[in-house]
């Protein structure tokens, strides 16, 4: 049937939406119902959407509204003309119930999944049985291979000159474990090629692209990342902007609701991103450790195992560094808390956090050496040398000033102090607790929100003495904030 | 925060869904991103629902827009200022995570997760979870008896006075299976108490209430019922009215686009809502074979074991009737074909589809036999006699008449006939491609919209001749279905 295209201007996080009124519905006495897909097409293009039923003027009578990603894809003005029919579901679906009904899937039915999500043919309910589905009927290395391969071939893919082209990146979720832009100043500065490409935070109270983001900019176009990488050896560039391993960030959006954090995908997710990013070694930090997403050292040693199994069948050289991650790291946690940490370390400020320094420190050695850019057992003596002859924050702030440079804000002025309420010592900081807080304070949107850290494990204390800081822009954002630390008093436990 | 609520007339499916502006969600500084959970209170009642994100007019600023099923579960004016906050995720969120790794649930588990998906806490992600969840880690019987026992205690209980309350119903899958009316006819002119409540189609060309309504009102208060049950003994409503275990259509709306039937939920959904609308004596059509739900003769079995033992621990006695479910049923397909063929049954017109009449003396004999009313091996002949005699189809007309009579609108007018490119034998129809054939064509929104079937196994065809009519009410639905049916060949298959 014929209707006239309406942008709707709702967001429904990429889930293709087709909104058409009620009473219209009835009029065109098509088979079509609520749930149901349908076709949407215009000049040559088409999008496959769900059907919503909306009622009142949001669609008017004639019309039918699109989600803003089944919009965009369609590519046509608000007000053309589009023939809308019903459609089948999505051809992987068929793929997809092999996976839950407990069957191993081949290449291709990968690569037909990857397609129906890449192009938003998966609703929530079909993105969500294939997450779950994934986690119950655990992918093996050849599916999580294909996987990869597949996440890759569907989205854009860079290419370096050179034969030796690192990254490095931490699997995450520990607070303020912002080594990425000190080893790639580190890295850069002794002539390795590392064109960083990072994400934003998901789960996190701030990536890595949230926080360099904070002292430059991290959109740059293909070719500037080129002529970086040429000329200085390395960026810090947001990944999200290249379209590298697109399914992902749609896979990661259904996993985050469900507190999911499946092995493989998270395997694909990352060797996706760094293949794609034209990688061709590439460092891993995974944190072990209560609170952190590998808890048992079983688990980071399987982990490990599987990065450099999958990761060889890419063609990566993967080195897994497994760190302690069982509470946060420096003093910042949030998007520009954060980049005062990185800047301490990186002018050899005497108040630098000596956990980040000391871990950047180790990451940078490790990763020198497993690039040949230092001799076996002389990487941490070389990455100390670079970080501390200024070499290393020279090459930063080429690469910042290059980027195009910003100046921090200022932080959050709405203020909460929390002080111990007993002497004794830290037996523990807890990183989730620390980031849900950090959040509610509004960080990673707010970047100059977040928390300021001031004890650690080990760390003695004395009642009243001040524990943590939490900034936020809004009295709003604090009070929330301030609530949820306060109704779980363990975060920082003292005994 | 404090925000003007907009009812912004999204249907969403029943999930709550809470649009706010962009540019709203960074002036206020608070750290709410898409997909977070909120709550959104107003005088003493709250909601919790799911952050999207719109921009343009959809939602001015200064406001915050809700789904239809979260404005009217809050029940305050459009206009009406309410708190919106930050939300923890739904409370049964970690039981719904054991499920996923593995463990069997206990009563108290399902009783957290019925209550989330009843008050809407649960969006598509966790409803899409624990359908997945429990068809790869399936229910147990003790779960599904806690999950039943969940469903019935949170929505209405309908209780009639007397000691034998009986229904029928037919698990589904197989076309034009229009038994319900015609049995219930029989039943209540025996003297049995059968206060029907059916439900509308979900996957089907037309459920019993949709049939039902196309001859009278379906839609009754419980006091109605009641004296309907009282007055005649019998009624033939739609149970959908009367929210009687309301937690199982959010389940089944996700379900049917994964094509998932899982026997647990089946289980669950047909004996939460007959234990709710008070039966103590239920008989259950179980048509098995290929293209029904219960393909083999053994799962036929299994459930049948199933029910009855489940049913026996909600004090519900359980008669299942395995039939041949390999084809469609009698001629019409769709609400007002149906109709047709239940009126021409009642009414002992000779051109009654057999198979139909067939079908519905044996169950109403079986029916008959188990709640008393027969003795053993006479319950077929008892059935037959008031069918015969007019009196089932007086006690129809009569409880028609005090639903509230309707006459039958015309079916559709554009109609393509559908002939035989082949003379041989009927082999197969199948009920996946009548379905969805029907559906396309436009039934059951539009009543008059569906298949007239005049070929069934066993028949011999000349080529040319006619094997169905296809019935919409526009030319466009039409097209939509002779084009699926054209391309799905073996809807009907002849050798």
């Amino acid at each position: 049937m014929k209707l006239t295209l309406k942008r709707i201007g709702i967001d429904a996080y990429r889930e293709n939406i087709a909104f058409l009124d009620h009473d219209e519905l009835k009029k065109f006495s098509v088979g079509l119902h609520p749930m149901d897909r349908v076709e949407v097409s215009a000049n040559d293009r088409k999008v496959l959407a769900v059907l919503n039923v909306a009622e009142g003027t949001t669609v008017p009578s004639g019309s039918i509204g699109l989600s803003d990603s089944a919009f965009a894809k369609l590519g046509v003005e608000s007000g053309t003309t589009v023939d809308v029919r019903p459609a089948d579901p999505p051809k992987s679906l068929e793929q997809l119930r092999r996976k839950i009904s407990g069957a191993h899937l081949l290449p291709q039915d990968f690569v037909n999944i990857v397609d129906d999500i890449v192009e938003g043919r998966y609703s929530k309910v079909e993105l969500t049985a294939f997450v779950v589905a994934a986690t119950m009927n655990p992918l093996n290395d050849d599916e999580v291979y294909s996987l990869t391969s597949a996440m890759i071939d569907r989205g854009e893919q860079l290419h370096f000159n050179g034969s030796i082209i690192a990254d490095k990146h931490s699997i995450g979720g520990v607070p303020g474990n912002r080594t990425t832009p000190i080893v790639v100043s580190i890295a850069a500065a002794s002539g390795l090629i590392i064109p960083n490409t990072s994400s934003r935070s998901v789960t996190s109270p701030s990536g890595t692209a949230d926080t360099v983001e904070t002292l430059m900019n991290v959109e740059l176009p293909v070719k500037r990342i080129k002529e970086l990488a040429a000329s200085e050896k390395g960026c810090l560039v947001w990944g999200g902007a290249l379209n590298l391993a697109p399914a992902d960030d749609l896979i990661i959006q259904v996993e985050h609701p469900l507190s999911i954090d499946s092995e493989s995908f998270m395997i694909a997710s990352i060797l996706a991103k760094k293949k794609a990013a034209g990688a061709t070694h590439v460092l891993l930090d995974v944190p072990t450790g209560s609170g952190s997403k590998a808890e048992t050292a079983e688990r980071a040693v399987g982990l490990e195992q599987r990065f450099r199994q999958i990761g060889a069948r890419l063609g990566l050289n993967i080195q897994v560094m497994i760190t302690d991650g069982s509470q946060p790291i420096g003093n910042g946690v949030g998007p520009v808390l954060e980049a005062k940490d990185v800047l301490k370390v990186l002018r050899n400020e005497s108040d630098a956090p000596t956990d980040l320094k000391e871990r950047s420190l180790y990451l940078s050695g490790e990763l020198l050496e497993f690039t040949g850019r230092a001799p076996p057992g002389r990487g941490r003596n070389r990455a100390e040398n670079l970080l501390q002859s200024g070499e290393a924050y020279e090459k930063f702030e080429r690469i910042r000033n290059l980027q195009g440079r910003k100046e921090l804000i200022a932080l959050g002025t709405h203020v909460k102090e929390i002080c111990a309420r007993r002497s004794g010592r830290v037996n523990a900081v807890r990183n989730r607790i620390i980031t849900r807080t950090a959040k509610l304070a509004g960080a990673p949107r707010n970047p100059g929100a977040g928390i300021y850290l001031l004890k650690h494990v080990g760390d003695s204390v004395d009642d009243g003495e001040l524990l943590l800081r939490i900034h936020s822009e809004s009295e709003e954002a604090l009070l929330f904030a301030v609530t949820y630390w306060e109704e779980h008093a363990q975060g920082i436990e003292i005994v």
